[in-house]
């Protein structure tokens, strides 16, 4: 089979005011960035709202493995097998970040015959939205060391800064830096970080935000530090609010690309889940909701932190909750999560799968809580044995869940049919979303739900850190937030080795770090990573582009 | 008078489609960026090729000074009026910086009804070309410092690795750094510093680079540093060429806009004059020869920095020479020039104005030395006495140099005409460019002839750190490229103070960098700084934008 970005290349992409017209739309109502390639601006949203709500489906999958799952995948594969079969069908999707592409993972457009283009330019610069976030996330940074330097009016004490900057780049040395260094005129010397932009609390705030109002004021709320009184001083006491807002003014608005069959696919902003709230804008997905008969969404990592963050932060914010969740999985993958080493995934093992499937059954019920309708995808390998095909659809039809099949990577939507009518049918159930916490609670009791019911912890315990944090979340009033928990995508638990179904656990939270921006409070699970590092061999030396700008070598 | 922004926000803007028509190019040879932006990619360049070259009009100024010259805005009107006058003309202009948008300085994009449009998103985010630089900038940095992490195979020296970091943000407190403290996994500590994006030698290298393989050759070229035997190390040992040159696969491509009065405007590059060669590409001075009968192009700062190295260092790789250079000057800058204070210049002062116009006549002389027909814009104020005014022309009318009124700024094209006319009959005139210096010369030579010739000094003294430079430069073969002096741009000096026509001066070179990815050797003279500060009270202010995304506060 060919690589994805020879077939990526190989296809002929319709214009994109073709598929404008698809969601209902003129050329003069979408901001064009090349031929294949388009914002959706504020008017046009306003337009598109004036539409009734389609059908939301959420996509989000087991653990992730090294064995691959194929989300993305199989999310662009159900919106093409959905307009195959005769259903309108909009992708929202999060956007890649430049560092892992240029590090490991490769891209995130999905794969083989299931993918969105134009590939190559998703995966760098797209239309310039993640480098409006670090432009601003820097200008941000660059004001308050200048707000030390020229005076420090409002007292800010530099070891209290908690504004890092940003770069949407590997880089595992910019982790812990000191700054301002040398000469008088070089400001003020302090510890400072840098994270990757997809972490950052701007990305959160540009997931978040309704439109350009909303925006600004969540700007003006981010916590940059606490005085030497140790008060907290905001984005608004620098009133840089509305630079900022105007430094972000088109990356806020929806990108519209298409499928390789020419599905629309509403690509934007792309948090991690791990270290983030791990979806796309809620205004890609509110778009899609209006624009098409079936919305297909999908939250970041295993459905323990994507998904339980689409619907205990994200849903709030949206016109509607999900009408239906469909959980990914392989057997490849269920087999390493039941203790099959990575290099024996190719040969049967029915013992492996049935332990594995534990992990996918805890997904499942954990979705089923939320009580929305959940179906699975069996993302098809082609070592899958048949024997352990008919088990992994035992066991599923055991838990009363409905699966199907899905060969997307190599099929396209074709391979995607038998899931797309799954997804049609349980979209009729009823689906009475219930959340999980409210955010009056108090902190731990989030924290604890969270642990318990989607994790199987079996106590939540903060470190002296984070108890002193969150005796000034309460302090502040910042407590009635809803909780993002940074964890470690590999497993249930705070331990990445920790395969399958952990229990019995205790999640030990680390820090709590109040994004009033976002509206939320993070909780750090472990030693999360804020900034990735590259490997001895990055993708970077494979990378080549020849004299006709032909590129080779992106995943 | 209307803001500068109101007047750009007030205009009517064709449809790109329209400005492009303009060149003789349809929607599909254009890469559009919303509606009123649009690149010209590969494939274009080679078409505009295939016709005959127009003229080619430099425009410069005297040194700058706070009573404003208006470079940018005659560069704008003549273009305009040329238009005006049945003579197509285009406009190649550098992009602005974001850094100074948010501190100090404002836009570059002209001024009152001489502006390119859309003003604010050139002044912000454009087509992204800074974004990509600072990507690719910036991976590199990061691949360089993960390279050490990894082993190091290169042996390479981190104390002597010369690849700093770049933001297109003006940030202080990042001149001097140290990256990589903390645990073993956040690489190795070094002290590390961060230039403004326009500062890089990416930019440099963008702006001469004339294809994708020649792209892809210079960023091979670069010297990332030395190994602890002090062999130097390039980016080909590394590997990664290609994957920095997909990075700017986009970027490389010249912008195209319109001025308020819908002349084409190729907008792209935008290194600083004095700490960089600051011009324009060559790509969008070569594309606005082939698509009009005058190119317009402007070089930074005063004609002792852009201009001597648009001739120098540019001119060497573009089709064909300046057929004409136009001065700009001011009665007030003059003023200012020859010792009238700042809060002094509403008043007449012809002993003042005699005084400066020695900054004038150098400029106007330096220029000649290129044996290019040389025409005096005398751009006016309301301020503006008529005795000065004709005092002023009488003086270049005796050093045999035309001049011209202009008011472009208030009355746009129109009041260029007088400017146009002079151009049109200086262009009829033999123009034999004859370079300053051959590369072939001696560094010390190079420098002397330009600091002797342009600058009005006696002799060039090398610091102890210069001369070891130079040996370095000798011993690996170096010596043999163009030089390009970071300095002051305030004074033909390196003593920002001294001004008017100071001679007799020793100028002094405190380093020799070489650039061999742009190819040129940077000297610095005095302590000119690669990363601007954030004054008191910064533009970011000021800037604000409301619930429509109307603008306002950026100028």
């Amino acid at each position: 089979m060919k690589t994805d970005i020879a077939i990526a290349q190989a296809n002929q992409a319709a214009p994109i005011e073709t598929i404008a017209a698809k969601l209902g739309l003129t050329a003069a109502e979408i901001e064009p960035y090349g031929h294949d390639k388009a914002k959706l601006p504020g008017a046009t949203l306003a337009k598109l709202r004036q539409r009734p709500l389609g059908k939301l489906v959420l996509v989000t999958s087991i653990n992730p493995t090294p064995a691959g799952e194929g989300k993305s995948t199989v999310t662009v594969g159900l919106a093409d097998a959905l307009n195959q079969s005769h259903h309108s069908a909009v992708i929202a999707l999060r956007e890649p970040s430049l560092g892992p592409v240029m590090g490991m993972k490769g891209g995130a457009t999905g794969g083989g015959y299931a993918q969105v283009v134009p590939m190559a330019d998703i995966n760098l610069h797209f239309t310039g939205d993640m480098h409006a976030l670090t432009a601003a996330n820097n200008t941000l940074a660059a004001l308050i060391d200048n707000h030390l330097h020229q005076g420090n009016q409002l007292n800010l004490d530099p070891k209290r800064i908690r504004w890092p900057r940003a770069l949407d780049i590997n880089d595992r040395a910019l982790r812990e830096t000191i700054i301002g260094l040398g000469k008088p005129a070089n400001g003020q010397m302090r510890s400072a970080s840098f994270q990757i932009t997809v972490a950052s609390e701007m990305m959160a705030i540009l997931c978040l935000a309704h439109d350009l109002t909303d925006l600004k004021k969540r700007l003006n709320q981010i916590l940059i530090g606490y005085t030497y009184q140790r008060q907290p001083v905001f984005v608004a006491d620098l009133g840089v609010a509305g630079a900022l807002t105007v430094l972000l003014k088109d990356a806020l608005w929806p990108n519209l690309v298409q499928t390789l069959e020419q599905t629309p696919a509403i690509i934007h902003g792309g948090p991690f889940a791990n270290i983030a709230h791990g979806c796309n804008s809620i205004l890609a997905t509110e778009a899609a909701l209006h624009a098409g008969e079936y919305a297909i969404t999908e939250a970041g990592f295993g459905a323990d932190l994507g998904a339980e963050k689409f619907l205990d932060i994200v849903t709030p914010q949206l016109p509607k909750a999900p009408d239906v969740i469909v959980v990914v999985a392989t057997i490849r993958a269920l087999k390493y999560n039941g203790g099959q080493p990575l290099a024996d995934l190719d040969h049967e093992n029915l013992a492996a799968l049935r332990q594995g499937y534990q992990n996918l059954q805890r997904h499942l019920r954990n979705m089923q809580r939320y009580q929305i309708p959940v179906v699975a995808s069996i993302n098809q390998f082609a070592t899958d044995t048949s024997a352990e095909l008919t088990l992994l659809q035992d066991l599923i039809a055991a838990d009363h869940v409905d699966s199907a099949l899905t060969s997307v990577f190599a099929d396209g939507g074709k391979g995607g049919l038998a899931l797309a009518d799954l997804v049609v049918t349980a979209a009729q159930r009823p689906a009475t979303y219930q959340r999980l916490y409210q955010d009056s609670a108090d902190v731990v009791t989030k924290l604890t739900t969270i642990a318990q019911k989607i994790y199987g912890a079996a106590a939540v315990e903060l470190t002296p850190t984070a108890q002193r944090q969150l005796r000034q979340l309460r302090k502040f009033g910042w407590e009635n937030l809803p909780v993002c928990i940074a964890k470690t995508q590999y497993s249930f638990s705070d331990d990445p080795k920790a395969l399958g179904a952990p229990s019995g656990f205790t999640l030990t939270i680390r820090e709590l770090i109040p994004k009033l921006g976002a509206g939320f409070i993070v909780a750090m699970a472990g030693n999360i990573l804020t900034m990735p590092g590259l490997p001895a061999h990055p993708a970077a030396e494979k990378i080549d582009i020849d004299a006709d700008g032909q590129i080779t070598g992106l995943s």
